[in-house]
């Protein structure tokens, strides 16, 4: 079977489809800026890499054009579109509700809807996806994977914040953790390679996001990450924990409001908030250099 | 020498007198409720526990109070306020100016007032009881013993927080850390009793306030409170460490200002504020066992 895999950001999508037989990648697509007219798609076919300028304003669009390219006559990836045989959302946010990966209904839609609050950037942007490809491919089965379910198993004492509980009960504030497809992979691969799964993992998940995971057994029993993907190590542009003190404080000194102040420490925090440099090591370094 | 030792909080006010020479606690005193009619002072003098009910509007009343308990016929602690060689002031913050504790002097006093942005509730009542031993002790040296000092030595990779770096250039938001003074002690205690100096030490300072501090060599190098004292680990009443975003979120959802915002953090958080029942762990073991 022939595996679609959609990655919907805010205004990106990352698509991968894998030959499930044969554990081959045979397509890797990445389109970038959609909404705005300079949307264009990188497209990789089986080691051969294009970039494609094509303005598309929505995901639907944007998956409408890569399914027409899968089976163009110049690609030739695949004969028909009844080759894909699934397609799999990758969801940012499935609260408490998704515990692991779900065949998506309309009770799922509705359930990942309502994770919206808690990721009001995020889940949108999943939802769409899905929405395009119930047009674009209506019999193809669909499965959404959540970055928070392998979290799940983490354990009431860690991911209950010591803030007034009613923030719990009214709202679901809670750590949830992400990355977890990512931390449930290494969990799995490391289980393999040991060939044994009682196994103590602190897994680093590194790159512009960054997490840790403590995995138990081949489950997480703790993450960095809490209630958003902006707690714990810095990051590219996200602060991670700092005294919760000090955003009161500066909002204070700096007359800034709750949306701002979110935007402040997701946008312009972390590597590139301290150094005003880059969010790239390698930048911040070189430019230290040149400067000392 | 007898030292005369005071610790000025937002309302209450902590002392002993201490006969350096023989190493021995004379007198202990805690007057709480200053300002209010209900003030009392439970003094302890050689074992002999009194509760004193006697109001004082101000630090200077307090201290004055204590002073005279110290000479009187009933107790004569001391012959005379003579005895007193000297009085030590513990600060709450001392910013980055102060590495160390220091002689008081105009100067200093000035410093430790530029500091009050760092600690609104802390400072001032630290410097009222300054102010109050100047006049009624006007010729006896006094020496500031500040709780941020001993964390001077964290370096800078510890002390920034990743955030635009200019809330550090504007106003001096870094991590300052607290619970100095017994980190201090316990530093040099260890070493003590190791008989070495050589030691890498985690302390854990547990209480309704808590932090833990890294010691490297007799020095601090991290620690998990940070601006302020609600950072680090769930404390009493304050949240420790949580996912940033929730602040601005939070402070959206039941549309609160950022200093209710401080005031629950610091004062409805912790064990407090998960249980609803009690900032001891007692009481809520005990409450749980009666509702299970």
């Amino acid at each position: 079977m022939k595996v679609l895999v959609l990655n919907c950001g805010s205004s990106s999508l990352k698509c991968q489809l894998i030959d499930m037989e044969k554990n081959e990648r045979i397509m890797k697509g990445h389109y970038d800026r959609i909404g705005g007219s300079k949307s264009s798609l990188r497209f990789n076919v089986r080691g051969e890499k294009k970039v494609i300028e094509h303005p598309a304003r929505d995901f639907e669009e944007a998956i409408s054009e890569i399914l027409k390219l899968l089976v163009s006559d110049e690609y030739k990836v695949i004969k028909s579109l009844d080759e894909i045989g699934a397609v799999g959302h990758r969801i940012v946010h499935g609260g408490e509700k998704f515990k692991e990966s779900v065949v998506i209904t309309d009770e799922v839609i509705k359930a990942i809807e309502e994770c919206i609050t808690l990721a009001p950037l995020h889940n949108p942007a999943g939802l769409a996806g899905i929405e395009a490809c119930r047009k674009l491919l209506p019999t193809v089965p669909m499965v959404a994977v959540f970055d928070t379910s392998f979290h799940q198993t983490i354990p009431e004492k860690a991911f209950i914040y010591q803030l007034p509980y009613k923030y719990y009960e009214d709202y679901k504030i809670r750590k949830y953790g992400f990355h977890g497809i990512s931390h449930r992979y290494i969990a799995n691969r490391v289980a393999e390679i040991k060939g044994r799964k009682n196994l103590k993992i602190i897994n680093c998940h590194l790159g512009q996001g960054a997490s840790l995971c403590a995995i138990k057994d081949g489950k997480s029993v703790d993450t960095t990450m809490g209630l958003t993907p902006l707690a714990g190590v810095p990051m590219g542009t996200r602060c991670g924990d700092v005294d919760p003190s000090i955003i009161p404080t500066v909002m204070k000194l700096y007359d800034i409001k709750p949306d701002e102040m979110l935007r402040i420490m997701n946008k312009e925090s972390g590597a590139w908030g301290v150094s005003g440099v880059s969010t790239d090591f390698r930048d911040i370094e070189r430019t230290a250099a040149e400067r000392r």
